[in-house]
């Protein structure tokens, strides 16, 4: 019943809400308004309260309740019900905390939000520092009946889409996608995304694509080796990025190039990725399992995979590995 | 210790071992050898005992123990030491036992056996009739550094190892592949494989593969509904075929088209695959998600993708689907 109380506030702010009328809007008693109006101020709404005038919304937390997220999407997917959104203050990993979900039955499209992840992973079994209210640690259960070969491009199309929210939630900031889901600024990670998954050889069952962003993180915020390859969005833009506004419009986004995927396959949203990536073209390294290879890379083929062409023309293409932009000259801007 | 004793009786077989000598061959009392040939005649072996001459192994039971797997074995991955080897009188099914094992660490190479498999699977969450004794229920878990892109070819070489096992352990037996992976005899389906797998977008985590051989199964141990589909090796090759013979022949040979994948990448094993399959050059139809396609089935892609040619000699591959073969002609060999 708070969120109805809260958005009675929301409506009536800057101007006061009597607890008499809210009572009477809601069929409560004025003991219970004034009891929920408690559990917002515990949930960190700051709620001014006049014992003539009655109760005024001053200042919402930026946390990520699934009432505030849900307020700003128009998702048919994706977190398309606030039921879809599981909102935790801490969790181990939204990953691990959705594959339990998943396993369970758990339907297409429910999002595992945290404040913080005391057991952030990234890709390769990596660490990834998720301190509380300072990023956006989301995971979204997908489960479309496709082929486990179309992974690669599910996590293509996560990076654009993320990408493309935070260009909108915090202009001027244009992400450069690195191959095949890192989301740079200046050269530095603000943002990672490790898709899982489980599946037949030819039938996905679910995957789950877990979105790692260092919204408003300081650089004491990261671990020490971090320091000089990761940065946040805030840092770059100079000024905090509302946290509820960015995920309602990952979700938005996601849901948008999700929908297209199904409909129309995978070729739109590598169109988009290409639009969106600071990897072709460039002189690059990749690490994989099999050696270093250097060269330059040139194409993204239609399953993913990454065309490298070394010195005397010859072109490989990578499914896998880790990418390293060769600056051409020292960067300036 | 029975094993030790086993393998004492199978050394001298037809002749006899006494007490006496296997006792201090194995520095135990004479009581604890009488003991473990109780356990051997439990456990299936049928051992004859003579007060003056001893013991003598007159038949071994066609199950599948490890200590007899392990004996026809030279592999250096899968099976390569008996302890990898988990046998079951009953599972569920081997697919959930192994993932089981699997989420716990299990090295490559670990292999769940069943006599029997209550919920036995079959592709797409299908059932599979896994009766006692009467096929080979086994599932192999790998842990290969390559993307999830790969699995499909896991398949496939899964299923042309199996067809090579079997066309050696019980000739004349000559299996075809239907793609992607369901072993025929006459046009009647005679083996199938489950690969599952667990990921993420680039990386492989575990693949299991479960291969289900219907061995010497009579007509009566098929669902009424498969009574026409489905055959076993016994019912065409007219007579028992040794289950433990076979079940180290598929060990073996994926053991060997594995590790060439892992040296030398899918091609090999693509090759091998056209060469036992019976799709290509076929009129089929496939049944997808979106529909139900006709045509010429022309290619394997290097992925694994079927390439279909319809009338009008468009192509177009698929990853999943199922195929129907559309005979020529009445089938009469």
């Amino acid at each position: 019943m708070h969120w109805k109380i809260l958005q009675l506030l929301k409506n009536r702010s800057p101007a006061y809400l009597s607890g008499e009328e809210a009572a009477g809007l809601l069929a409560v008693s004025r003991t219970a308004v004034w009891k929920n109006i408690k559990l917002l101020q515990k949930k960190g709404y700051r709620i001014e309260s006049s014992t003539r005038r009655g109760y005024r919304l001053l200042e919402s937390p930026d946390l990520l309740y699934p009432a505030e997220i849900s307020e700003h999407l128009a998702t048919s997917l994706i977190a398309a019900a606030p039921s879809l959104i599981k909102h935790h203050a801490q969790v181990g990993s939204t990953n691990t905390i959705l594959k339990e979900l998943a396993e369970d039955g758990a339907p297409e499209g429910t999002v595992a939000l945290a404040e913080e992840q005391k057991q952030g992973k990234g890709r390769l079994g990596r660490s990834w520092a998720s301190p509380f209210a300072k990023g956006l640690w989301l995971s979204i259960l997908l489960r479309p009946a496709v082929a486990p070969q179309e992974a690669q491009n599910l996590t293509l199309l996560s990076a654009t889409a993320t990408a493309k929210a935070i260009a909108k939630t915090a202009p001027p900031l244009q992400p450069g996608i690195k191959w095949p889901n890192d989301l740079l600024l200046k050269g530095r990670k603000c943002c990672g995304i490790l898709t899982e998954l489980k599946a037949e050889a030819d039938l996905l069952h679910y995957i789950i694509i877990g979105v790692g962003i260092n919204v408003n993180a300081d650089k004491k915020d990261f671990p020490e080796e971090l320091r000089e390859s990761a940065t946040s969005l805030s840092l770059e833009s100079g000024g905090v990025v509302p946290r509820v506004k960015l995920c309602s419009a990952v979700l938005q986004e996601l849901d948008d190039s999700y929908r297209e995927f199904l409909l129309h396959g995978p070729e739109p949203a590598l169109e988009e990725w290409k639009r969106w990536n600071i990897t072709l073209g460039k002189r690059v390294t990749l690490k994989t399992m099999s050696g270093i290879f250097a060269g330059t890379a040139v194409d993204l083929e239609k399953n993913g995979a990454l065309v490298i062409e070394d010195d005397f023309g010859h072109q490989q293409s990578f499914l896998a590995g880790e990418v390293s932009l060769i600056p051409e000259r020292k960067i300036t801007n």
